[in-house]
């Protein structure tokens, strides 16, 4: 293996493959400037459109500088909490990974609040390139649909590189300045993970408020323009005259720019983390049954990060090759050809980091059972976007169902909805279960027989980095609907003509598919990334609780962490976590509800004194809408309203696992851990299928009444027998449930998104809390009074006790060529 | 005390307990009888009643005798699918609890084929005694309110008393079989409830069928004769002239009365074994640790039993106790006092059979522990009837806020009342997870400490019996609700005087209400339930595996079933188990969705020659609907739909546990049966979420239209600027909301409290076919060459292998009085 030369001593490895994860992760974000560049030098288009976009911008960005203050106020609390739980109140223990609890405090605190402003920091630049790119591509629609598509999509893709590169820089400098500045012992790198585990907690902690705010902000809006405007007064949608029609098309930007952002941002960041630290396991379990990767543990636990580094330049060659030949082009077809480009590209730099990285002269199959993994995760992402489709394209069969349903009323419209949405969960669930025990399976089957090592759980975490090697391209799709969103109400507010508006329609019809299917994506990747996240927990809590390799006495067995649901203080903590799924849900939905009917209140009042003719509203030339009034009232009830929920999923599993340790006892010391473990999983599964059913319902009911507008069941207007024009009862039902799938489909789903990964990262970093440290727990592994079972072979009689660094085995060397 | 001299030796104690069970439930069944010929004895009112009364009648008996045959033709295929696995395809091992395979086969399959009688004929009697006591209550009301208040009870009471009777016998029934006719091996009593598991099965199997069926029929026929009769003929609920109105009148009496009367057969049935198996587990470990019990084993194993008796006994005193003084008096609080007065008794009957049977000269404190546990489990039951009443009645703030919404239009009343009812799980969540919490420790702690016993588990299944323990009572008030309901709608169709109406509408709102009521009991009463039943399971996988009582050789500890949702297979199993209440829940309400669009159009076909003024149409006055042929089309939609959800609950299971066998290897031998374990308690706990979720929101949709109706936000009907009534759009949009929430609350929740209980019972009968078993696991307790850890204190060295008879321990004798 010629390329094993490249390094000699485990510190060049190391250098090397830091060096080249920080290079390419410092390309991606230069590559990201360029694109900005690219955007901001094309024409920002007429006056009139300036105006718009110039209101669009005030609006957004006022409400992101609030809602950043907020969460900053919030982030800062927990950031001292942190730091005089880790470094003041708890006690240091010698199998602590840093020499004193100062330093611990201070390495878990800092890297939330890292986490925590590189998340706000993609937030804001996700927002402000997108109100900027907004007009340019309404702008760019005025020549040709494929500038317009390619500026969308260019656009986009800054987020969608800034998000991917500067969590994979994160993760990777924490690492850097951990191992440069021996934070911890030498030999103990399997360490290093713990300690920034805070940079995954910041970043979800920033996510979870953003999207919850943001989706608040963009669907009160919504509905309540929606409401007073197309079904009272009888106006288009983005028309300017309805006061509520700036803070929709801000809503746009923040909810799903800045909250889409963050999310993401926070999954890769999680899922870095994660994965090293069950690479990180793998590699200690292979270093002591003797097998030796080519590179050794670091190898292993840089192979997460190398390998997304590799999926940063295919995502950027994907997003470059998007093009249309001629107007007449499908820019649906145009967007996948780039992301088929992208994944092949991926897969390719997969397969070679996993020949690289997971490559062992006594474990020859390795590297490629991991890449079959890693297809697997890639084969996931496909089937979950077909399930989408399936389940939310008018094409097939659920979303006629809906439509035929609103035939008879907006009563058998919303059932009808409902059990399509129901429906959703189970295909979905059948594909995640399928790739999490297939990957587990060929991850366990990795190794040689006998070896006693088991890649199986790191096989779910290679399908799950596999299902997110393309994220940034599939970031780039789903910034491309807000912003084509956006570019549609500007041109059709500055009255465009026919021509431009026809092309931003086709944008924005493929914007809210790609926005749809890359939910599909979110749900499906948060669900794996939850169960390798379940996984460090456990790791997690058997460090801190001083278990790690020791034996239990009662057994004589090397301790293990169970979940075990038929005790009742664990179950108990299953239920609980379920029951927050369903809490968080309500609260977000109602927020809405709440927000939506202030917003009407205020635009009925701006309408009160127009004439009216037939109770039809008659507006004078020179009306004038306050849409100043309504971005106030939405900014200040979203703020609002996304503060209880967030404190919510925050403090519920930490009050469970504080609270819960009223039950431990000698019998069961790690009972609150456990109970807490299983409120992160069962609350996993119940969030995964909320989200599933929130999401596809909403997909679904949006489409079902866009088919109507196609024309099906009579369309959006009737004629009476007079021959005068009227609204058609089954598309007015059909605006019924597409008016309620909102806040289901961007508030209450894509939250739970963020849900689920804050609940693991919250989780992992509390873990301490929730222990009773005794350390008076059993013999060492090493101790020679260790008991053994008569006929039992000695059980990993030779296993060092990787947190004593007398024990540690000498750090592999990668092997010579042969 | 003096109570133990009733019997000296184990088999008095268990003639004169087995007698007082059989008494007691032939009483109660004699008292049914009673209550039959006092309502039978009234009279049947005019003949225009009976006109209509006939016609219910004939729909109701044509359904559910269709529907009968059915669920007959698939019990018997799983009977003979029952018969030949246990008889002939599994094996005999010597650790079964009877003599052969055949022997087995034919108590699992005769038991189950006994509960499915039972449950049909449960279900059956239900809706016949009250299709005959709507009428006759419809005839009292021409009396006075106290009349019609006491015969919709006694009425109801049939059912209630029935169905309690009716499965206490059964269990008590076979289990006098099994001790008289030696079924199981001398001194093995404790291995009875295994052979009697298929009573509870039968009883669930029946129930789901015939309360997804019964609940499709009524919602179909009630959603479409609301929507072409009120919507859109702008005719009042129940007018005659509406062709769907016995059907859905008829719907009542089969989804409401059979479907609940079947739910909670299988409810009492289940929970009767299940209660027996850890008690039987309880009182063996009890006899190793030397602490006897007054009656022995037996008398602990009887005490579920003993204790329902008692229960039937206060509810029959509680219903003939139900009477209001004068025609102002309330009768929702004659109904409350009469429960109080049922609980209260009940609770004493259960104090005295703790002490009774739960004493042991060794832990004097045992009985008042588990007195505790009752009482814990009435106060649950107390506590679930105030939190469904706060969410679903209308002087408090949810209901309210979805009238609130219903001003912004059907899509804002939706959107309320879907965050209602996520809100709406929050509590009982709470109060289910303290219930089981509490009555757990306390059970935990009712044995001298070092005794080795814990009563934990049999703690919680007090808690439910405690809870359980009116069951009679609360059958009655639930089966009260479609009586007033049918008797309102009898009165109307014939016109009765303005005072009648009112008597009879009075009536059905208390109608309403306790509906409501007892679908929170029902829901509450499933989750404590299933939590016993899944340590039936439990104990069931590892006698069944031959491992109950064996040591681990990896462990040197006896085999331990636990449930480590941490492992990739398990995981898979509880999120397949979750996903399991989606679909079904999906099916189920397309299902009522599709059958009402089949309603609608036959109405619609039978208005549409009928002569119309000003868009309404003007009746003729001889104008016939044709009834029959709505009847005849949601009979046959309902029968059809009902096939798919039931063999959906009833394969996935055992599909799981069959497939996941692949899995099994020498280190996870009952890696199957475990996923099934998830399968069941994340099923459980999500079953509960959506449930509460579906129930609570339909029931608050449905109080905040009539919380519009009773004048709130302008009631039913404006008055336009020209003095004409025009419809309150108010109205119409809580009128949608009230539709939506139809399937919701009738047919997919409480098919929800069903499937958690058959997913229970199912698993239990099948568990041998998820378990590969081995003869050669590890060596038995009492082998000499048994390892013991240096330093621990061996653990149950002189623990019996129960399942040796040579080994037992001679049953315990009731210890003399002191």
């Amino acid at each position: 293996m010629p390329i094993a030369v490249l390094a000699d001593t485990p510190q060049e490895t190391e250098v090397m493959l830091l060096g080249i994860v920080i290079i390419v992760s410092l390309f991606g974000l230069a590559f990201a400037g360029y694109l900005v560049k690219w955007v901001m030098a094309r024409s920002t288009g007429t006056p009139q459109m300036r105006e718009i976009s110039d209101a669009i911008k005030s609006g957004a960005e006022a409400f992101l500088r609030r809602q950043n203050k907020t969460i900053v106020m919030l982030a800062a609390l927990v950031a001292v909490a942190l730091f005089v739980g880790y470094g003041i109140v708890r006690e240091h223990r010698t199998f602590d990974p840093v020499h004193s609890s100062m330093a611990l405090g201070a390495w878990v605190t800092g890297s939330f609040v890292l986490g925590a402003l590189c998340s706000l920091i993609a937030g804001y630049v996700g927002m402000w390139v997108s109100i900027r790119t907004n007009i340019r591509t309404a702008s760019a629609a005025i020549n040709s649909l494929n500038d317009a598509l390619r500026m969308a999509l260019r656009g986009g893709a800054v987020s969608g590189l800034l998000v991917v590169a500067m969590s994979l820089l994160g993760v990777a400098g924490l690492y850097a300045v951990a191992t440069f500045t021996n934070a911890v012992p030498d030999g103990e790198e399997t360490k290093i993970p713990l300690l920034i585990v805070g940079y995954g907690f910041g970043a979800s902690f920033v996510a979870l408020f953003a999207q919850v705010g943001g989706g608040i902000y963009t669907k009160a809006a919504d509905v309540g323009a929606d409401l007073v405007g197309k079904v009272e007064a009888g106006i288009p949608e983005d028309d300017p005259r309805n006061p509520a029609v700036i803070a929709d098309l801000v809503g746009d930007n923040v909810g799903d720019c800045a909250g889409r952002g963050a999310d993401l941002f926070e999954s890769t960041a999680a899922e870095n983390i994660g994965a090293m630290i069950l690479a990180a396991t793998l590699a200690s379990a292979a270093a002591r049954a003797n097998i030796d990767f080519n590179y050794g543990i670091i190898g292993v636990m840089m192979f997460p990060l190398v390998a997304r580094a590799f999926g940063i330049i295919a995502s950027i060659v994907g997003i470059m090759m998007v093009k249309l030949r001629n107007e007449q082009g499908d820019p649906m077809k145009a967007l996948n050809v780039g992301y088929f480009i992208a994944a092949g590209l991926a897969m390719i730099g997969f397969g070679f980091t996993c020949w690289w990285l997971l490559n062992a002269q006594d474990a020859p199959d390795a590297w490629w059972h991991f890449f079959i993994c890693g297809i697997i995760g890639v084969v996931t992402s496909f089937l979950f976007v077909f399930i989408t489709q399936y389940y939310t394209e008018y094409h097939y069969r659920p979303v006629r169902e809906i439509a035929d349903a609103s035939r008879t009323g907006p009563a058998t419209n919303i059932i009808s909805g409902i059990a399509v949405g129901f429906e959703s969960t189970a295909l979905p669930v059948l594909v995640t279960g399928g790739a999490l025990l297939g990957s587990y399976f060929v991850g366990k089957n990795a190794f040689p027989e006998g070896s006693g090592v088991s890649g199986g759980l790191f096989g779910t975490a290679v399908a799950t980095m596999g299902m997110l090697a393309t994220a940034a391209y599939i970031l780039a799709m789903d910034t491309f609907g807000p912003i084509t969103d956006n570019a549609g109400g500007i041109v059709e507010m500055s009255r465009q003509p026919e021509a431009v508006r026809e092309r931003t329609d086709r944008l924005d019809s493929v914007g809210n598919t790609t926005k749809a299917l890359t939910k599909g994506y979110a749900v499906g990747s948060a669900g794996l990334a939850a169960f390798l996240l379940f996984q460090a927990y456990m790791d997690e809590v058997l460090h801190y609780s001083g278990l790690y390799g020791k034996v239990d006495p009662a057994t004589g067995r090397v301790y293990e962490f169970t979940v075990n649901l038929s005790q009742p203080v664990v179950f108990v903590g299953g239920l609980l976590g379920c029951m927050l799924v369903f809490l968080f849900s309500a609260m977000c939905i109602r927020a809405v509800g709440k927000a939506a009917q202030s917003i009407i209140a205020e635009v009925r009042r701006q309408f009160a004194n127009l004439p009216r003719k037939n109770d039809m509203i008659q507006f004078p030339d020179d009306f004038k809408p306050d849409y100043a009034a309504c971005v106030d009232i939405v900014t200040k009830s979203a703020l609002r309203q996304m503060i209880m929920p967030g404190i919510l999923v925050v403090a519920s599993p930490i009050a469970v696992g504080v609270l819960f340790r009223v039950f431990i006892d000698d019998e069961n010391p790690l009972i609150a851990a456990e109970a807490v473990a299983a409120f992160l999983m069962v609350g996993t599964i119940g969030g995964i299928l909320v989200a599933l059913f929130l999401n596809n319902a909403g997909g679904a009911w949006d489409n079902a009444k866009k088919y109507i507008e196609t024309g099906a069941h009579g369309g959006k207007y009737l004629t009476d027998a007079a021959g005068n024009k009227i609204k058609n009862p089954v598309h007015a039902a059909a605006v019924v449930g597409d008016t309620v799938g909102d806040p289901c489909k961007d508030t209450a789903g894509p939250s739970l998104h963020v849900l689920i990964k804050l609940l693991s990262t919250i989780t992992l970093v509390m873990a301490p809390l929730f222990i009773a440290v005794k350390d008076d727990h059993g013999p060492d592994l090493r101790d020679p009074a260790r008991v053994t079972l008569p006929g039992e072979p000695v059980p990993d009689a030779d296993r060092p006790n990787v947190f004593d660094p007398a024990a540690t085995p000498t750090p592999t060397t990668p092997t010579t060529p042969q």
